[in-house]
């Protein structure tokens, strides 16, 4: 097997269909984590400026020479085998661009930084990056929901429990929770970046932010008192990267980690319901809905007349993994002394992978949710596949005053054995019988046995969920 | 093998000593389970009565019956395999019970509802339970962390990174740290209760509410509008149970699962990466602290003298185990149907556990920060193994102005190479050098050596920390 | 709520049907945990009695009194909070045991050893004793399997893939399939009894066994070779426990667990796959097939007629926990130094819910497999759904050679539509058309639409997979 | 943000270093999958030639085309959203290919194949040659363990159990198990390979083999016995691939991706039980061990003086991750119908990073142990750090005799105490105490409080171990 060397490094996306293609993978590939730790260090660069603790010029140089095409990337990633991380290499190779055009900036390069400081405020800004690709994925496709919910806020369904039809439902209540999921994983999301749970890193060697100090010491115009200048730095690191401010250096304490585990598994929770719904909904036997049509979609190598429902397939692929990987991120939490040996380099590729998954099947969930076909005749019919067994629970609780609970439950039951005996219609037999004569007249007993009246509060529960537009 | 067959259900906690007699044992036992069930059954009553679907002398004597001693727990959950879940045992077994005193009373039982109802609004009640139990052990543990790290800003120790000496840090910014980890899983929780997150269940048999609606039909003394009725029925139920009020019922819409999964899983990591740094800090060749000593406590069985690291023990064993648990309360979001088969029947122990364990460690991680021996002598000896070195960090930033960069680190290692062959402190080599003639006294030279004198901005940053009680 | 300070101990399985009342609940609770310690208590001794190193009459006073129900349990497991581990209270409580009836034999107890010996020699014996009742239950459902696959070698059913029927299949191959996943998983277990990979644990404190040496030394009738007493100790401890006999001390070399792990979360995912069919095929819309019948089973508490897939549900549950613990226990392979700090403690309740859930879903199964009800007729109704599309692989195989690939399924397409509109079989739009003239007959037609005619080589497989026997 | 297009497939390995330009890269890339799958497809046509179903020179023309590096990977790739699948757009894009140069060839392209075959053939093929790679990387470990347990058979060091000194052990037993484990490893990669469970898959669309058995019937010169064709399509097609021969096509029962998961998993787990004592060994405080030096290696990018594990430490960042990859593949099992739509999908890459993660751990591995730096000096001074108190176990032994139990432990902790205070030898008090007087000689205290003599049978268990090659 003879292939271009360089092929390996070749991710096409071939074994996570989920997310080939789609704007989420700009946003987390190696070069994006390359862009945003460059990104961190000049902006540190500028935040030092602005205190006076670097030259201006500096700084200026720092940011003009950050751009990533500019490195060679598998040589940064090559080197990152020598000190387990991808930072010391990453400096290496850009202090000595920035030399090169720059001479007298270079030295100013990461000064008083430790690679955890790039790597980690790289990491929240690949993060809120994604978060915003994938937040507005979630607004379109919650938008596409209301309008099912809306449109089909009186279309019968069976409903079904443990399998079986239980009691009728509407398609509209079904596309309402459907919406309420997106919503509150766009609310989950949303928390993150608004609560100031998404913050840069800026500790030092240790934690202690000593190295930003003394080389503050050194290049300060005027002293500073260290809790002042500290606190400054932070903020100033914040203003120009759009992170939130930490109270503390966070290398060991990972809540920002754990806290986007928690959201994005919660997504890919969210859009995997979605997708199961579909599915079996598609179901040649069942056949209520259909995923959008395109030419060339869903079709199979061997059977040339399926249409299979592949974006929810896609969605189901990423909704499995996800929560795994968010497990591993939050077992990283138990990350021992200033820096652990493990704990925060198995990290990066699990955050990469629930930033990647999530954002492939929330924009594969705004193509389904947009264009779902929605076959309301098919649900009427299947609606019907019991006789009025799916209405069993009402008409027992109807003739419950008139004979009480378990006389109730009795007649019922015989009566919905000789109905389906005599292939005839239940309320026909309960029409007939003695114990109800002169308690309920023919039509009333039709109107009991009909499933399409009997949805209960589906169509009040989706106007008010459709009132509501956040995520609770 | 005989034993007593009853014995099969006797769960003491051998194998799991985390939690074994801390008060979460009782907050999640079945026993409480079954307690919090009858609980929703009543307070679902009393919510009818309020609404006039339910005679009030009902109400009043489900509720008076609904105490899980007197029923047969074993019973109730052997029935569970004929159904799947213990919800119908349990109401067949409950409604016997308010037959036998009050027999008018007993067809009010269960009116209108659903399994899920009645287990999911359980779930809730004992999250709710055990959460007040966790977070008052959070707080006590963060008052207690704040008393080190306050009585420690300023004993210095060796900041470590992938297992080496990196640069000095404080132990009061450790316990800063930890306290900052520990207030903000409790503002995780907090987030759970306060933001409405771990709501009422009441959806009927298929979340159309219609069971609740026809009874209330049938029951009501006058009528109401749908929505009206309910809207009001799951205000009441809320109120009736002290839980959050639901905007859609949630059968399939896993939200309150996935929170609490979450927030259990971010705390027992956070106590997890206490644990880890103090069974670190207790090795034989660190012995910077020691757990509080108790008689007994920590002894081993081959080996009278040790005095082991019993609780950080169990916490990691507790912190292990949660995020995996939470992992599978994830994925069960991906929720078919009405009602799925097997993924909501797969929450109820693993959320049981995620409590137990995670309230386990919080029991435990309050003796540990209530009791924890700090040494600071064994700290300040050890921060000098390594000479001069973990200082290298800050010489190398002092001298650089001087020398230029790459001058400085050469003149550096070669000093340091020179002084660890001699024996002889860093800083007199250093006076000794031409290049720093006259640029630097011996005495501002010896202060730059010393670990002591480098612990950066670690008493500002504890400060600011301990300024701040929230999680954020 | 106040309740019986014993009931917090009380675990009836109200929260995991799956395993509650299920024979393997006996084989793992608490108190067979007790009795297995006790167990690899008693056969140390009879073992060191063997080599003459420990008096008989102490050896047989110990293995005498080696009866769990003769301790607290609940005191053992609260002690085991002191010191991270059940075994050094259990020593204390048996040694006093002992002495009670027989002094002499007291201070023989334990000899040499260390908690991590008993504890692990313990779990070995629990997961050996569990394993002979799983696998016993495997090879129940493997014989009902078979006869399911051997009865319906021939019936036609729709085959589904990505949730579309696709091309018939048969229901025999189906069970076949089931039948080979049981095998392959009783295979998984009996290679790790047969392999002797389930060994006793003999290391002494830090895994030299020198405890062991030296009490030899001391009591000793003859002198011994180190060497040869280890491993003569080793193989009569491995006789007198009927487990493996070692290579090594196992304390930090984890692969007995890791097996474990291994082969319980793979028969779980074979059991789940089962149920996941079962399921399905369950459902309303497709009614291919029933659990088997018993009163009372799978009703709901609020649609009395709804006869729901209960056991297949349980199955699922436990398929979906196990695999995440079993990553749990895989996990605490990473087992620091001579014995971990927290990685060996987590493992203790993993193993035993792998077990207990993996049995409570091989009891089930059988269940299951022994009583399903088979609807073949209903098979047929399905298969006719798509009307002959579910053969169109075949008639587009066919036509090839007549008309060239392309040309054949263009042709396919067009007299499919046609069929579908007109409403007529397709088999007679064939006929009918010029291009097929005289190359088939109408019957030859009639025949090659027929979807129970393309079932390929299902029987054929269904004929091999029963000749074999081992899980491969 | 603007970068070159392309670069959203440059996966460089930056956020992944423990496999960054290792081996296994290549040999799990896409490039590689897609040559499998490739591989696969000529195989196919092979073995349908041999068996006179295809005409010899297609079979030669599907094989001469069958290089990757021939496609457009991407846009296979980006197929594969439309299909779930990269395989349609992979057979599309051959056929092609292959029409160009042979067009008579272009029809016997994938014939009467499906997606699954290939995908699963392709997939255990690179499972296959990936399992080489490592295992002979694991050979190499463990000859280099070998070497270093048989150099340090006498080294005495402390053996340490929750994280302090217990008793003494020796770095050779140490490493012994290191190799235990790598050989156990190695063994159930090898199982894999030896037992057949790696096969190839054949089943068609719905696993009956029913497109193979029609094709067949069309292009054969002579009629096959159905039973008889499927068996020897299925030999050869194994014989062509090299992969195992199945029973059954297994598109939905998943014991080779399982017994994958599990191996991988395991192996995993056993380097990063190796790098774990590794990191902790180099610790500054302890020192015992060092990684092999390189120019370069483990430097940190703030303090020059490091020398960080960080071989270890990526390590451990994958056996990390592996386990909980595994466990998604293993759930994975649990896959409806004949083909399931998600489960299966989720399975591709959660098996190339179990691959590559393992392979790059693997590779990282050989080079720890060749070069890792042992220092004996350092242990010997570390196993005196707690005085004679690491013998206390042994003492007590030889006590026991003379004294009584528990007088013997009451007078080793006076003496202990006394010896502490006093700032003397242990076996100095001992020699004075009244109650030893004539029962021991000065000298034999002396040894037997001397940690370096209690090394029990740490010499014969190495020997033990080396003398056995497989992993039981």
């Amino acid at each position: 097997m003879t292939m271009n060397p360089e092929s390996v490094t070749f991710d096409a996306g071939l074994l996570s269909p989920v997310r080939a293609g789609t704007p989420v993978e700009e946003a987390v590939c190696d070069l994006a984590w390359l862009q945003a730790m460059l990104d961190a260090e000049a902006a540190l660069a500028r935040a030092q400026a602005r205190l006076g603790t670097l030259p201006l010029h500096a700084a200026r140089a720092i940011s003009a020479a950050a751009r990533a095409e500019r490195l060679d990337l598998r040589q940064v990633a090559l080197a990152g085998r020598e000190t387990a991380n991808p930072v010391v290499g990453l400096v290496q190779a850009f202090t000595r661009l920035v030399a090169e055009e720059h001479p007298a900036a270079a030295e100013y390069v990461h000064r008083g930084s430790t690679s955890q400081d790039i790597l980690d405020t790289g990491a929240m800004l690949v993060g809120v990056r994604t978060l915003r690709i994938i937040r507005a994925d979630l607004d379109r496709s919650a938008q596409a929901l209301a309008v099912l919910a809306e449109r089909h806020r009186d279309t019968p369904m069976a409903g079904r429990t443990l399998a079986l039809h239980a009691v009728p439902t509407t398609f509209g209540l079904k596309a309402a929770g459907w919406r309420r999921l997106v919503l509150a994983a766009e609310q989950r999301l949303a928390d993150l970046m608004e609560r100031g749970r998404l913050p840069v890193s800026l500790g030092g060697a240790a934690g202690t932010m000593a190295g930003y100090l003394e080389y503050a010491r050194v290049g300060a115009e005027e002293p500073w008192a260290d809790g002042d200048y500290l606190e400054r730095l932070v903020e100033m690191y914040a203003e120009e990267t759009g992170l939130a401010a930490p109270v503390l250096p966070w290398h060991t304490l990972r809540s920002p980690m754990a806290d986007l585990a928690g959201a994005l598994s919660f997504t890919a929770g969210a859009l995997g319901k979605i997708a199961a719904d579909v599915q079996f909904l598609t179901r040649t036997e069942v056949g209520e809905v259909t995923e959008p049509f395109q030419a060339g979609r869903g079709s199979s190598s061997a059977m040339p007349h399926k249409r299979n429902p592949v974006l929810a397939t896609l969605i189901r692929s990423a909704a499995h993994q996800v929560p795994l990987m968010a497990a591993g991120l939050m077992q990283c939490m138990v990350a021992e002394d200033e820096r652990p040996a493990g704990a925060w380099h198995a990290e990066w590729q699990l955050l990469r992978e629930c930033l990647r998954l999530t954002g492939g099947a929330s924009h594969t969930v705004v193509e389904l949710a947009e264009g779902l076909e929605v076959h309301s005749s098919r649900m009427e019919l299947n609606l019907g596949m019991t006789g009025s067994r799916i209405t069993s629970e009402r008409i027992a609780a109807v003739l419950t005053p008139h004979l009480g609970r378990a006389a109730a439950r009795r007649l019922l039951n015989e009566a919905s054995a000789a109905a389906e005996e005599a292939g005839r219609p239940l309320h026909e037999v309960l029409a007939e019988l003695p114990e109800l004569a002169g308690r309920l007249t023919e039509a009333e007993l039709a109107d009991l046995c009909d499933p399409a009246h009997y949805t209960g509060g589906a169509g009040a529960l989706v106007d008010r969920a459709l009132r509501q537009g956040s995520g609770g």
